[in-house]
């Protein structure tokens, strides 16, 4: 291996101790301002990196957060949630000089072994629990290992600090915008109802329906993929009262569910109007172009990591709410027609 | 923080020294089988999860190898190679008790420091190097950092160990389907030239099509991207001497492609074919659905994996050649119409 620059590199170009160059560093008082900046021009000049380990080991601190996502990868092939998601983490802990542990995997059997092994490693200071299930078993694991972590997207009131944005409000609206295209029967395709955010959309849906005096129509379970979707379509189109529109649970089976109901001969949105939940790109790329709710996963994860690395450091962390999901009319979704 | 079963924990229950356990569990000798199993059960029934951090102290392993992903996060929310790739990464490591550390970020200037601080940080005992560009300055840079690492998809003869997928046979396979439909000119939407997979596959559309005794079409710069597709329908459509088939460096720039020409009033394939690569999901639902070279990057990610840890345990390691990227005839491609 390559001789790399040291400390005391540092130390002899700027010409001070080497507890100079490592408060100066640091961020720790006793050194002059004056100093500090001649220090840090020798690291720069010297190409100096800072070795992490080091404040690690006696910090007793990983310097790591841990993100689990209890996928099957080829599932997430599909979902760009995680990709923002981890992009947002990214840009708000690679100042702090934190790195992600990110592991995979679907076997539920083995997600709990996941974290337990984590903490046992001293791995990670904290991890992100998304996905949250009710009664999710994860919830009562990173208490008894001591594991700070923050819940993405959990009803007000849970048990650790939450981050979330508002999904109501961008449902109440949409619905608002069916209903004022004359729509009465009014469906959902949803996610596999265990999911918090899946059953909150659920809710949000029938209670919008209800608050317009009309009566919640089929629910259909899409399992947030696109050949869900496509199912989907093929139950609520065929036969039996169909509806005029459905909102689905995510973008990715609202776009299966379209692409279906075209393959099956109906016209999207002349024949049923079709909404999404997400706001992926490629909502906007497909024909007709998708009326989504759009989130901000990007969001989502700088504020989750902003907390995550503030509980590490022992502070108490209230619950953040971003801006809410909004709605985003674009070409699938139209008027009744005769 | 609750208390934790330790190693004086299982040697107690197991009646033997504390050394023993250590040796059982790691697999080094002095133990006798019937101990060993004693101890394994012990360790077992208490639920011991041996501690990483211990062994990796002692050794100076991390115990973690690093995946540094050039996209911008927006970029990578489309792009469904890396979920599958680091798929089939953590199938591996997961075993030998490896962890991932990912890190996203588009800033080249800020690519050379990622690796110095994993390396600076000991966060890591080796990295996969992906989306390879001719020259790339990762390269020197590893070697400089003494770090262990595994190129993909580079040409043969790189200076590292590289774990490849030949993309030759399935580019020629798709040009004699389309010769055999009676096409002679095929165009190519290729991605960005400095990558190396880029460029390897237009010299590959440029040799099956000279083999065939005819002149390579128009190239496109379609970027990869879907939007990068769609442009280059809008080139290779609007007037001049237009393609009869269109062969496109990845799938996502096709659908951007398809769609495009579906929007401009051509119908695939009766107007003109078009073709991706790679083999994504997504290919199979649209309409209609894309023919394509599928590739495995669940496969490219295990045997990287594979090939990183006997690199980090100190042994030599060939190239490796996984199963050649295929083609797959569907809907989007037929012959010349009259």
């Amino acid at each position: 291996m390559a001789d790399r620059v040291t400390i005391v590199d540092v130390a002899a170009r700027a010409g001070v101790a080497i507890s100079s160059v490592s408060s100066a560093l640091n961020g720790r008082p006793g050194v002059s301002e004056a100093t500090r900046a001649r220090i840090v021009k020798a690291a720069d000049e010297l190409g100096f990196v800072p070795s992490l380990r080091g404040r690690s080991l006696s910090g007793k601190k990983a310097f790591a957060v841990g993100l689990v996502v209890h996928r099957d990868p080829d599932v997430l092939e599909l979902d760009p949630f995680f990709a923002s998601f981890i992009g947002g983490i990214e840009s708000h802990i690679d100042g702090p000089g934190f790195a992600l542990v990110l592991q995979i995997g679907s076997d539920p059997g083995e997600m709990l072994d996941r974290y337990r092994r984590l903490a046992a490693d001293n791995r990670v200071d904290g991890v992100f629990l998304s996905e949250l299930e009710t009664d999710d078993p994860r919830v009562p694991l990173v208490r008894e290992l001591g594991l700070p972590a923050v819940g993405i997207n959990a009803e007000p009131g849970f048990s650790m600090p939450v981050v979330r944005q508002d999904h109501e409000a961008g449902i109440r609206a949409l619905v608002s915008h069916l209903v004022d295209g004359g729509h009465t029967r009014i469906a959902f395709v949803g996610g596999p109802r265990h999911f918090i955010h899946s059953a909150q959309r659920e809710r949000a849906w029938r209670d919008a329906v209800e608050s317009h005096g009309l009566t919640p129509g089929r629910f259909v379970e899409g399992g947030f993929t696109y050949a869900g979707g496509a199912d989907a379509a093929d139950t609520l189109l065929s036969g039996g009262e169909r509806p005029t529109a459905v909102l689905c649970a995510n973008d990715l089976s609202a776009i299966g569910f379209m692409s279906e109901a075209a393959h099956l001969g109906f016209e999207v949105p002349r024949d049923i109007s079709v909404a999404g939940y997400d706001g992926i790109q490629l909502g906007a790329y497909v024909h007709p172009a998708l009326t989504t709710i759009t989130t901000s996963p990007r969001r989502l994860g700088f504020e989750a990591a902003r907390m995550l690395l503030e509980l590490i450091d022992g502070r108490r962390v209230p619950d953040t709410v971003i801006e809410p999901a909004e709605l985003l009319v674009r070409a699938s979704t139209g008027p009744v027609s005769d």
